[in-house]
Formats: C-alpha cells, sequence, structure tokens
C-alpha cells in the first residue's frame, strides 16, 4: 500500500535527481527539508517557506502530541490547515525525541522512564505528565497531524552498545515497524521505514534485510551523526546507502552541515532535514558562498556588505551585515528572521545547485569544488 | 528656519486632518507613529512597515547613541539607510530614557547620576560606562541618525513635584531648547519642542508660551501618562491642547489606548506613539474592534476564528486563534510578528477611520460609538 510515488530522473555516479509525488505536490530530490519543530518553522510563516521554495518541511510527532494531542490536532483540521501550510510535511515518528535526547543536548528534555515490547513510557517534558508511546499511537498521531511522510516509531540505541544489545534493539525494531505497517490507515499518508544498526556495517545489512519485506515508500537512516568521527558516519553511510532498493527514496535523517550533504548526495541519498541552518542562523552564522560568517564578530560593525553578495534572499537584498550585527548585539528579535531566510536559502540552493549538476552530469564536479571551499574555509567549529 | 510644511485639510470641532510634509514624504495626520527603539520595530522587517501603511516611525536616540554612536551612525549613512527605512523617522532626545525611566519601568534603565546646566551626566545600562547627554549633543545625534523630525532635549519632571521646583525646570528645559535651535543645521530635519508643566494648566500655558518665541515646526505635549488619573489627564491635555498654535502639528508623547487616542484626537492632537500596540503583541494582548482578546486564554484553544473577524491583515487573512494560542503557548518567536502585524494594523486603521470621519465631518458619531464600544469591552485591564 504505497502512498506515494517515486521517480529517478537523472543518475550521476551514485547521485540521482529524484521526484517525490505526495499528496501535497510534488518534491524533487536530493531535497532538504526545513524544521517545523512545533508547527512553526522558527520565526518563518508559510509566505516565507514558499518564496524559500521549500516543497516539503518536517514537524516533530513527540513536540505536536504534548502540545496537542491526537484528539485535538484531528479537531483543527490536521496541522497543514493549522498552519496554513499547503505543501508537504513529513512527521518523525517521536521515537528519536523519547529515546535519544540524550547528555549534552540544549534540547528539552522529555525522561524516559521505563522501555518495553509495547512502547516508550516518558515523561513530558513540559509539564511532568506520563505519557506512553507506542508504534500504533505513534502512527495514529502522525496520521491525525495529517504527515504526507510518516515515519516507523523506532530505538534509536547508542553507536557504541554492544553488538547483542544492538542486535535484539534491531529486532524490536523490526517488530515495531510491523506494528506501524498494521496501524496505518488507508487515509494516512506515504510510510518510512528507518534503517539502524549503530556503526557496525554488518548490522546495517541485517537490518535492511528485515525491512525488505515491508512495503514501505521509502528507507531512512537513522542513528548517524551522533557523536562518531567523520571517518565512521561516511563508511557506515556510504555502505548502508549501498544496501537501500534503488527505486525507493533514501532518507538521511538529522544530517548535517553543507559538507555533509555534498557527500551524502555522492553516495545516494534523497532526502535531509537538520535544525543546523535554523539554529545556526538564531546563533549568529551566517552560511555564505566562501564559507560561514560568525555576525557577532566587531570585524562587520561597519561593514555595508551584504552577508553574501551571491545570495538573492530578502536579507542579503536588503540589509548590510553592519546592520544584521547591530540587530544581532541589541538582541533585536527580528534578527531570528532575516538569518533564518538567509540560511536556509543557502541550504535550499545548495540542494538546487546539486540538482542541477547531476542533470546535468558534472556532480563530481561541484563537489570538488565545493568541498574544496569548505576545507579552505570551514573551520569545523560551527556552532550547532 | 522650517524643515516641513504643514496643511490643515479637514476640520471637525477641534479634530482635524493634515498633510505634514517632511524629507520622506507626506504624513497624513492624525497619525500614529509605531515604536522602533534601536532602529527595528520589534519583529517587523521594512516591507512589513511598508504593507502597515505606515508613514513615519520612531527611534529613540538615547538608545542608537549607545548602541551605535554619533560618528558611527553617521558613517553608516544615517538610520534611514542603515535599516532600509525610506519613508519618516521622528527620534525623541534622549531625554525621556535619561531623566524618566523610573521605578516600576521594566525597560532597562540608564543611572542618572547627576543633572546641571550643560546637561544630564548618566551611566549606560549596557556597560555601566559615563555619558554626558547635552541639548547640543542631543540634536547632533539626531542629525547623524538623519531624523526627519528632532525633538528637543528637555527635562521632564515628577508630574507631582513642587511649582517651584517644576517652574525652574521649565525654564532651564526653555534654555536648552534654545540651545536645540542654535545647535540645529541647514542639514537637519524639522525641530518640535515640547510642552511640560505637569498637571498645572498655569504652568502648561506659561511653557507654551515661552516655546511660543522659537519657530519649531510643531509642538508636543511632554510628561502626560505617567501616572496621573485619567481626568487629570484628559483636563491638562484638553487644556495644553487648547494652547498650542494651530497652524503646526500637535503631538502627544507616549500616548496610548485606543480609547485615548481618541479622546487625544478629539481636542486637536495630530501625532502619536506608544510601545503599547507592539509590546502588547509581544505579551499576548491583541486589539480586536469589540475590544481585546488575551491569547492564552484557554478559551481560544480550539477557536478557528481569525482574530479579528473585521481586520484584514495578513495575521487574520491567515491563522486562527487556536494557532496564534498555540504560537504563544509554545514560544515560538512567530507568534511576534504576527502578533505584532495586527496590533499595529489595529492602530493604524483606527488612525484611519479617524481622518475618514473628521473628513466626512461626522467624528463625533465615531467618537461615540467607538467609546461605547470600549467602555463594554475594555476593562482597563490591558497588559501594558
Amino acid at each position: 500500500m504505497l502512498q506515494s510515488q517515486f521517480t529517478v530522473t537523472h543518475q550521476d555516479g551514485q547521485a540521482r535527481c529524484g521526484e517525490l509525488t505526495l499528496r501535497h505536490g510534488v518534491v524533487h530530490t536530493p531535497v532538504f527539508m526545513p524544521v517545523g519543530t512545533q508547527g512553526s518553522v522558527k520565526s518563518l510563516a508559510p509566505d516565507d517557506l514558499d518564496t524559500l521554495g521549500a516543497e516539503i518541511i518536517l514537524a516533530n510527532t513527540y513536540h505536536l502530541y504534548l502540545r496537542l494531542g491526537e484528539a485535538r490536532i484531528r479537531d483543527l483540521g490536521g496541522l497543514h490547515s493549522f498552519m496554513q501550510w499547503n505543501k508537504n510535511i513529513l512527521t518523525d515518528s517521536g521515537g528519536f525525541q523519547v529515546f535519544s535526547l540524550g547528555a549534552g543536548s540544549r534540547q528539552q528534555k522529555p525522561l524516559l522512564e521505563k522501555m518495553t515490547e509495547e512502547g516508550a513510557h516518558f515523561r513530558s517534558h513540559i509539564d511532568g505528565s506520563r505519557h506512553l508511546l507506542t508504534p500504533e499511537r505513534s502512527i495514529a498521531m502522525q496520521e491525525a497531524i495529517g504527515a504526507d511522510v510518516m515515519m516507523v516509531f523506532d530505538e534509536c540505541p547508542p553507536p557504541y552498545a554492544e553488538k547483542n544489545d544492538q542486535l535484539a534493539s534491531l529486532q524490536r525494531t523490526t517488530r515495531w515497524a510491523e506494528r506501524c505497517v498494521q496501524a496505518r490507515t488507508h487515509a494516512g499518508g506515504a510510510l518510512f521505514g528507518i534503517v539502524q544498526g549503530g556503526l557496525s556495517l554488518e548490522l546495517r545489512a541485517q537490518h535492511t534485510e528485515m525491512l525488505k519485506q515491508f512495503s514501505f515508500d521509502g528507507l531512512a537512516i537513522g542513528g548517524l551523526a551522533v557523536g562518531e568521527s567523520k571517518e565512521e558516519f561516511m563508511r557506515t553511510l556510504s555502505f548502508t546507502a549501498a544496501q537501500l532498493p534503488t527505486e525507493r527514496p533514501r532518507y538521511l535523517m538529522g544530517v548535517g552541515t553543507p559538507a555533509d550533504l555534498v557527500e551524502a548526495v555522492n553516495v545516494g541519498i534523497d532526502m535531509f532535514d537538520c535544525v543546523m541552518p535554523t539554529r545556526n542562523a538564531r546563533n549568529g552564522t551566517l552560511f555564505v558562498s566562501t564559507g560561514k560568517l560568525t555576525i557577532k564578530n566587531a570585524t562587520y560593525m561597519n561593514d555595508l556588505r551584504p552577508i553574501d553578495e551571491n545570495c538573492a534572499c530578502y536579507t542579503c537584498r536588503t540589509f548590510s551585515r553592519a546592520y544584521l550585527r547591530h540587530l544581532f548585539v541589541a538582541e533585536e528579535i527580528l534578527f531570528h528572521r532575516l538569518a533564518t531566510l538567509h540560511n536556509l536559502t543557502y541550504y535550499l540552493n545548495l540542494m538546487s545547485k546539486m540538482r542541477q549538476a547531476i542533470a546535468h552530469q558534472c556532480f563530481q564536479e561541484f563537489r570538488a569544488d565545493f568541498l574544496r571551499y569548505q576545507e579552505t574555509n570551514f573551520s569545523g567549529e560551527l556552532a550547532i
């Protein structure tokens, strides 16, 4: 029971362009999905997202479940109507928030109390109330939201867990995937599976095989970019991507830097989401064609140039670095929107350039040029 | 040396419509000026202000002096270019912030150390640094900003000071007004005097006479709405307004509620500024044609109506009360912009309706209808 269509339109090496047709229109891949955790891409209104050319955004089931609940979001007509966004929405399952927002995170943390075969028992980060999230409840909530793409409710074990523990976790996650498949209704959107397995190539291959028994609309790679080295990340990513079916979209969850996106597209990934462009914007780190720019630096005090002379976003067409620095230093809230508009323009333009390079069979030249810039200009100190 | 033209186009009782021609275009009065304290009307970009139909905004000399300083704002090309606002800007003199941000204010407070004939010695609320603000420095700063209307640097004594102290203060304020007149250059904008005198009609009349010796582009009424009763406010306002020259614009500083604006227009006031619509917006108090609405109330949880069915702003055209309440409760920063757009639309529409009523000689009917609504629906508990 597929609720989507996917066509690969161009291929260049492992990199590919595709058209993913969902209930709210076509998504051109490779695609980056801006994150709208609580039904709002922070600081932006839907007309801003239209101006950016976004075709799909991500919303978080965990936050919407606690803030609104299943019955209310259904009564309110679903998230599209609620937030007045008429293009596609992908929802995560809530699993990542419940299991994995661990030490060191600056996010508000839920408190995982107990994990059973039934699901995850946790306390709300908002009011301490007790909740049980199960595969069935996650799917019901995602259907109430009206998600165009739903994700299976899965466990995300720490990448360095014992292999036996990881295998047990994969088996449970597979049973939960099956419960999600059983729970979905004809009214729901597309459903993606999530391949786990930490940094073990063997487990990644095993789990991919387990998930192939279900006819998912797409497969995601979960549990990466959670603290492993760049080498471990790339080794696991490229191996796992190669295991995934070619005829379905491949989604790398929660990644990443601009260079990460280019490398992941290079091994055949089609979909991305990450809070980096939006969160960095609010922290004053702006992406530019020659690297990045920390707007609070005194060097920009009297700099009348735009953030990026090659950028056509409203912020760059209108304001100087000096003004944006002033807004940031004076803690003016207008800064958040202007910086977010710029950073998302950067990310969405990067995806557009990759799609063009793939269509013109020059992705390797694009990648080499891009990474040379990154090595020269990115210092790896990105404030995430 | 006038730097403005003012024509009264319609009169209905004491209420009047006018056209105030400044360096950045015509301002239609009665007018409300949104407050952009630090070179930004909080949460709004200049294209938002254009959409609202704003013809003039206010900026605060005190904040821009501390954040940028005179030399820097001049080097940056002035505030219009810096913030990319191409219509008019009125600046206050800095005096109100230095003298009057007293007990109970939620604003960041400067520390007034000493007041001498030369000017005000104070410490910055940002870094504790020492500064001396004089009439000459205030005018130089306002000219560096590129203000289309500058205000004289004045003392704002507490309304209940001893009469002798008040008279001494008025005399100093008059000497300072003269120093401001001497300090302005041909490059500067229009210059308004400020009538003080607390709640004494005698002092208000005396000070108005003192200020008439200077050829100001307009006269403002200062020192009202600082804690006095509504009766004292109206008595002082109507008396003082009647003393002011009819051929120049009259500006009531820092006022007020929608009902205050209607009553002040009724006694002949032409210009207003106030943080109420913008600050209330951020606090979740929204102005509607039938009164006000506190968006966090649970009653709006599932209310799919717009804030105000009679409002045509982007927020009301697009979003439900339920969504706006969700954004407010979830502390989503998009709320600030959507609420600010709405409240400023309310205020600017109110001014537009008053101008139309005056032009059609039906201002008293408008006023009676409006105040009846306010009595019925406003409880006076506005969260300011």
